[in-house]
């Protein structure tokens, strides 16, 4: 797919397939991150790549546990508020059961570990577009950042002691029913903020 | 350009051939940079885009004063060092004589502001390679973000007063001599970091 459809036609994937995305895809999609540019070359970038059905399952549990248990504040960032409702109602299921789960963190003391996730990220969300694959952002692991028992067990995994959960992809094949074939949808969203300022 | 190998031979391009790109060309980049994802779909990113000459050469010039001002403190990111050493010998200029910046801002009080932003200076960087330009990521204002002199001045050129300067990103046809033809350079750097753990 050429590179400007790419990016305009990305769209969120909220529902996906079982099918599990070969190897070489999702190694394809991580190698995209993995060219993100990074403030002076960094590459501290770190890709947590979980296709374990029985770990997902467990993370999924125990997101929803952390969740259930916060409190909401008024004016709290919306997104937040509804993962915690979602929790305490129990119904969260924050990797909206797609089968391969990245988890993206940094060094814990870089001032630009955010933004070179995002590029990270960003790349990633494009190539899974290009390749036919739906993915999704999902922050409530950087929202549970520093939460001991997610720090547990993503440490299990391989989070290091040095690293913060800056965000998380959710990737797999698109469940859009019969017609849509597990096609991502690829009609973007009109844009009406975002706002461009020229300065000629 | 195909979308995979536009994210994989994006570069980060610091020398810049004095010729401005046709407005329909700045254009696309910025729909590009548009149609990142945003934290519960927010479109808060604002994008300020100065090709003014008198403009750009005036702002690199307050940069260099502002940088010139500032002591370096042990552990000090090294980019940020640079800039400030750069600025005091007088020969700081952040933009690369580009044509063209487009600043990056976003709402003060949202805490998705860098992670928007970045997304969308990823989508720009990898629009700008797909249409044979060069870019790169300039982070001066960023670390100026709050600074009263440099917030008065963009202030003047449509920054809100809500706003944070999240980053910045240097725009135009690549300076690579008579062989380059002024496309940018492509050969990918190797990832030698960026780690990747699978949990399978």
């Amino acid at each position: 797919m050429e590179a400007l459809e790419a990016i305009l036609t990305r769209r969120s994937t909220r529902k996906f397939r079982a099918e599990m995305p070969g190897r070489e895809l999702i190694d394809r999609i991580i190698e995209a991150g993995r060219h993100a540019p990074s403030g002076g070359n960094n590459q501290t970038t770190h890709f947590i790549v979980i296709t374990n059905p029985a770990k997902l399952a467990e993370l999924a549990m125990i997101v929803r546990e952390e969740f259930a248990k916060m409190d909401i504040y008024p004016g709290m960032y919306r997104s937040k508020q509804n993962a915690i409702n979602a929790a305490k109602k129990g119904t969260l299921l924050f990797h909206y059961n797609a089968p391969v789960l990245i988890v993206v963190a940094n060094r814990t003391d870089y001032s630009n570990a955010m933004a070179d996730s995002a590029c990270a990220l960003e790349n990633m969300m494009i190539a899974a577009n290009a390749l036919d694959m739906g993915s999704c952002w999902v922050n409530q692991l950087h929202w549970l950042d520093g939460n001991e028992v997610i720090m547990k067990y993503l440490g299990a995994l391989g989070l290091e002691e040095d690293e913060t959960i800056t965000g998380g992809l959710v990737l797999g094949f698109a469940d859009t029913g019969a017609e849509g074939g597990g096609l991502p949808v690829r009609t973007a969203l009109p844009r009406t903020g975002n706002p461009v300022t020229w300065v000629e």
